[in-house]
């Protein structure tokens, strides 16, 4: 079967310059950003682990995953018909189905579906969005990936610290207009915030996102690492941001 | 009378190279360190505002804000009875008696002391380590500086809340590893999180402060600034170090 035979009309196919893995994307919807691939990045999951990505998408980051961990075993939950089915088209034509399955359903029934603490790791690039005003059409696929219309922030940490068993680990990308709000939930819903790291465009810029790792059950006092800066004086993706994206 | 008329014994006076003034400290004791001349940068006070600060140590907050905004009143309060008398004869030897006065108390005080919701600013340089192992003399100014020996990080959250009136500032300095249990407890007494700037000692390194302003009663949403870099690439201060000095 040709890479061709797993597209839909309006689709392309994008090569992730890394172990020669490809996705499958519709513009008109939602493609995948930066923060996504900064996210796969951040994230670890060992051998052996058992890894969740809530609001999966395109299924970017367990596919992105799959290359750059040694986690064998990856669910990607998203609740759009379209796009669930467009994700697991990916991880076929990437013959990752042993690896990676796409389940479509609503992130908050996860808990009851697979289980309270059965997952070692949380992944999720949530929408960014709390504000629900001027929502013109609210089943238009990119407002759905870019607002909390199928889910609150709030949710979204909770269901994780449900998910995962202790000491299990989640993993959020984020606007840094939110950390107090992530940090808050994620506090309250013991899931213990334990590495954060700002990414900044230019080094004389406001962060414009923020990586952050939770630990279930785990006790006080969080590591901040080094800034991430994606753009050199040059105007050019600094050499980390190149690293990152496997160039 | 000469300025070495305001001195004891050990004690010597630095010139804060600002409109002036000039400083007693005890190097036997505990000298400011850059974290408060960074706050003291951060935090804002306008005319007509009442400010406080919370463990004034040597004074030296309310000193460096009395010149580097327009607020005419201020209140240190010093729970180490030494520390409180350096500070009150630092204020008179710079003849700022009418706008900063240095109060001889335990900071959890305050709210029954000046009334709560009488501030339209609280600043601290809280001691920043929780850990109370190892403490072989309590009573050691330097300990108390650096240790929660008299209130705990919660307290200090809590207190600056109960003293700010509605929309009232709050700036705190601290190091990036409590960011988490400060926000929770900013959030929790309704304190929310509204600006933030990471300090990293270099471009390529891990912050070693952070700095936070807080506003009584306010909605959601932090904005994150630009990294405050100490240290340009030739070890030389930055320019922004040098204007926040004074240079």
């Amino acid at each position: 079967m040709t890479e061709e035979n797993y597209l839909c009309p309006g689709e392309r196919i994008d090569d992730l310059e890394r172990s020669g893995l490809k996705i499958i994307q519709d513009p008109g919807k939602f493609c995948f950003g930066m923060d996504a691939v900064l996210l796969s990045g951040f994230a670890m999951a060992d051998k052996g682990e058992r890894a969740i990505d809530l609001g999966t998408g395109t299924g970017i980051i367990p596919i992105l995953m799959s290359a750059k961990t040694k986690c064998e075993s990856f669910i990607g939950l998203e609740i759009q018909k379209e796009s669930a089915d467009m994700a697991d088209r990916s991880v076929r034509m990437n013959g990752l189905e042993k690896k990676i399955s796409i389940d479509c359903c609503d992130f908050r029934d996860a808990p009851d579906k697979f289980g309270k603490g059965s997952f070692d790791v949380v992944t999720s690039n949530p929408p960014y969005i709390k504000d629900m005003c001027g929502l013109s059409n609210p089943n238009d696929a990119k407002k759905i990936a870019r607002h909390e219309i199928y889910g609150s922030l709030e949710d979204l940490i909770r269901t994780s610290a449900d998910l995962l068993k202790n000491g299990g680990r989640a993993y959020f990308v984020h606007r840094p207009s939110r950390l107090a709000e992530i940090f808050y939930y994620m506090r309250y819903y013991k899931l213990e915030p334990k590495r954060m790291r700002m990414v900044y465009p230019f080094i004389d810029r406001e962060p414009n996102m923020v990586l952050i790792e939770g630990r279930r059950g785990a006790g006080t006092e969080i590591r901040i690492e080094k800034p991430l800066i994606i753009y050199g004086g040059d105007g050019k993706y600094t050499d980390e941001i190149y690293d990152i994206y496997g160039y």
